[in-house]
């Protein structure tokens, strides 16, 4: 079991918030070495697709146990040992900051009629991965959690107010061009707030939440891009760009932090655009800042002179008030570059990205390696995505954790771990000649720990070796042994020895001989010493 | 959102272990109230399929929204409020007790190479959810946790012993006819011990654990089945079965629990069998009991001349050593009807009945009503599953609890509840003629609070009514309020109250003016006090 606790942490794709490309195309010196540990692991393991490598040579390598394959479907892993225990770990800090806030949770099902998740995608929509018709419904695997959140509001329109958390698992078939280093399981964490309230007030609970779950993680360098869907739109429109262009140059200005200005431009003029149209935007989306570039837009008398980039001013004047009652501006970037792929956000939009997600600095313009990882937390306003559904439009508001991005993140911070199995006591039997193993008698105390809620394990095997139960305690870092001999036992005593003590002149080295009624307290007497000792090695 | 926490906690259907039918031909008066009012609840809102009820005028129904259905897929539904709380504080009680027992959790995806899954389930298969063919690997939704583990194993050959556990959904895909009142998407809650270890010793900890979940759920009444494959198969042996027959012949002696013993004879005459055939099996299916069931056996010259009975019975003494030393007898029922269905099983299995699971003893034979709603667990050893894969055996043996059923005899039970949601403080303010509604300074209030890991809300309204912040608080049952006046916050002061004070002379009732700066610690002391007055109607 032990292979279990030495098992690779993946650097898992984000959310699909921000393309993430690894190919063979990578020089391995511009991948991490972490990345470079996993790509060898995973050459020895199925447990997770291959990165770049070509599909024929991998199934054949893959064909094992007769004529299946003996793998997981590509795109998808096992969650096993020390990387579930910290995903875990993860998952409750940041649930206990959404239940901070009052959010209350909603497990969808993981598949959804199909035409629920119609239309709600644009391009993507060919990523769903669609259930056989059997006979019945026609169903798809869920995309993301926002649109079953919506559906759900739909449904029960007796709910006008729902602040709503859901952790679980999305699906999207990814070509395999992009699958590389992606994964088509993965985990999203969103927290929404939806109803109709006062403009900008959820919206700054939403960022301030982003600001708990990061700071929870001891992270002090991300940044959260933030920009209005109105005021985006509304340069558009002042630049020159015709109406039914506005979201496919949207998504043109959205690669901005993908590739270069000029392989931007490049895709505008391509998608239609008028040279000297292209050139306005580019003179508009390379601001960000604070405040300041509120002052911009409201100093430019063409912008400020559209409706929209008014009320999308007013949003993030408000915003920005908000957010310092929030004490939550430090991390604010408001960049006018943000775009979000989504076609659904009506109001402001917001990404989050940190050290390491961010692309390298050196990283040659346009290669593989000047792709980012992509942000770690991205979402926004979408007033309209519930009345698609029931006509009666509830305004929402919210964001999407990519868990697994966060986890790759954390993993390569290496200041927080979690062990896959926290065992408190062994225990173990020892005995001279004819010595039977003492089984019953080992069982009889597992049992007593057991019932004093003592994380017990002990040796299935009715004879074992004094030396292996020792090394079995030893490899799953159990910290005490209970230790049974006969002639002790005979004068009701049993031994409890603290493991992996180096002071030679620690008094408990060689292990205390107590009375067996006194054992529950006296192994609860140490237990409590080493937890004192190592909480602040363990992230809960 | 209060509408959530009146949402019907329904009675899902348990693992498919044991077959549960509800069908508009069950007379209501046969039917629990709960169920009673889950049927009706049914009526009111799409979460979860009707019961009994012709699809065409369902479909009718249900067409919201547009052209399109705003339900959830037939035999799904969404999880909210207590549902969900409660659901997940059992999920942590069941998964504390696996930990104790030194298991690390496993997560495998949700679908799997349907050459995995392809002959593991004998005539269920015909359940298992296809995904469509959209190009590359052909996938099924998993059917449980099982063979998922196996394949694990079989993947990963470094690993030789496992204790895993793992909760997760899993898919059926039941004839129309069966869906009535069960789940085509539901959890199990599964624990496996993998490894070649010492006989039967794995077995009795997996049955200890069966112990430790429902004693620690405060169960009183249960039983635990226990027969062992090679003694049943056994007997059908000594008693003339066909080789051929006996896993047929097995799975309608596996109804005996649900159907009279003269259909079940019925059935086996129909499969070909002769009567005096038939009679012998019925003449020894119908023991339980514990030891007694053992010496009847030994001293029964046909049956133990069998070599795969006297194995057999050398296991069950074995074992009952074993739960001996554990403590674990009391709940113990050898029961030669016991054969479960799953064809995988080779040595000892088991099925856990409680109060409410079983069919009520008054219940017409035969009749619908007489069909308990199936066990709340049940597993046993299987052998030879990984070998399927790897060709390599890696022996298994575990249990699955299903969570959904067990949920339901909790909630039946109304012995434990857990909120939806839990908030401590509702920061609110009031003020008199030209009162701006001091939305910033409830702002930063709330942000001190989140900053002390506070669960905080406040009023989303720049002015909200008084009466209306109150009545909030109130529906939420938050249980302290933080009151700001205008007049008291420029003497540096806000009012502590505590909400709903029945207690006239409570020093409390109108409230307590705290200087400012005191007012996190003022907050945590009332908080404390509360949380001591109600920690044991808490279920953790």
């Amino acid at each position: 079991m032990q292979a279990l606790f030495r098992h690779p942490s993946l650097p898992l794709r984000p959310t699909r918030l921000v393309p993430f490309h690894i190919t063979s195309a990578v020089p391995r010196s511009k991948v991490s070495p972490r990345f470079q540990q996993a790509l060898r692991l995973f050459g020895n393991q199925q447990a997770a697709p291959r990165l770049g490598e070509d599909e024929m040579g991998k199934d054949k390598e893959e064909k094992k146990g007769g004529n299946f394959q003996l793998k997981v479907p590509k795109g998808t892993r096992d969650w096993v040992g020390d990387d579930v225990a910290l995903r875990d770990s993860i998952f409750s800090k940041i649930t206990d900051v959404f239940k901070r806030h009052g959010a209350t949770s909603l497990d969808t099902p993981v598949f959804e009629l199909r035409d629920i998740l119609a239309g709600k995608y644009g391009e993507d929509s060919k990523l769903i991965y669609d259930l056989a018709d059997q006979g019945g419904e026609i169903c798809s695997l869920r995309y993301d959690l926002t649109v079953p959140l919506a559906r759900y509001l739909a449904m029960n329109p007796s709910i006008q107010t729902f602040r709503r958390y859901q952790i679980a698992k999305v699906y999207r078939r990814d070509q395999p061009a992009m699958t590389k280093g992606r994964m088509r399981e993965f985990y999203q964490c969103d927290i929404d707030i939806a109803g109709a309230y006062d403009p900008m007030i959820p919206d700054a609970e939403i960022l301030r939440i982003v600001n708990e779950v990061f700071d929870g993680l001891g992270w002090e360098q991300y940044t959260i891009k933030i920009n209005h869907r109105k005021i985006l739109d509304g340069i558009f429109k002042v630049a020159g760009v015709p109406e039914p262009l506005i979201r496919s140059i949207s998504s043109a200005v959205d690669k901005l932090d993908k590739i270069s200005w000029e392989d931007v431009k490049k895709e505008m003029l391509e998608k239609g655009l008028q040279e000297n149209v292209a050139d306005t935007i580019g003179g508009y989306v390379k601001f960000k800042g604070g405040n300041d570039v509120i002052d911009l837009i409201k100093g430019d008398e063409k912008l400020f002179a559209s409706e929209d980039i008014k009320a999308g001013v007013q949003d993030m004047e408000l915003l920005f008030t908000y957010l310092k009652a929030f004490d939550a501006m430090d991390r604010i970037s408001f960049d006018l570059s943000l775009a979000r792929g989504l076609d659904y956000y009506t109001g402001v939009i917001y990404e989050v990205v940190t050290e390491g997600s961010a692309p390298p600095k050196n990283a040659a313009k346009g290669s593989e390696a000047a792709v980012g990882v992509g942000s770690v937390a991205a979402g926004g306003r979408y007033d309209q995505l519930v009345g698609m559904f029931s006509g009666k439009p509830i305004p929402c508001v919210g964001i999407s954790f990519g868990v697994d991005r966060i986890i790759s993140v954390v993993q390569a911070q290496k200041k927080v771990t979690a062990k896959a199995k926290d065992i408190d006591v062994f225990v173990m039997a020892m005995g001279g000649k004819g010595f039977d193993g003492m089984l019953i008698e080992r069982m009889q105390i597992a049992r007593q720990l057991w019932d004093a809620g003592i994380r017990t394990e002990y040796s299935y095997k009715v004879k074992p070796k004094f030396q292996a139960q020792f090394k079995a305690a030893e490899v799953a870092n159990i910290p005490l042994a209970v230790i049974l001999g006969e002639d002790e036992l005979k004068d009701g005593k049993v031994k409890i020895k603290k493991l992996g003590v180096r002071d030679p002149k620690d008094p408990e080295k060689d292990g205390v001989l107590v009375p067996k009624e006194d054992l529950i307290p006296e192994v609860q007497k140490r237990l409590k010493d080493l937890a004192n000792g190592v909480a602040d090695l363990k992230i809960n």
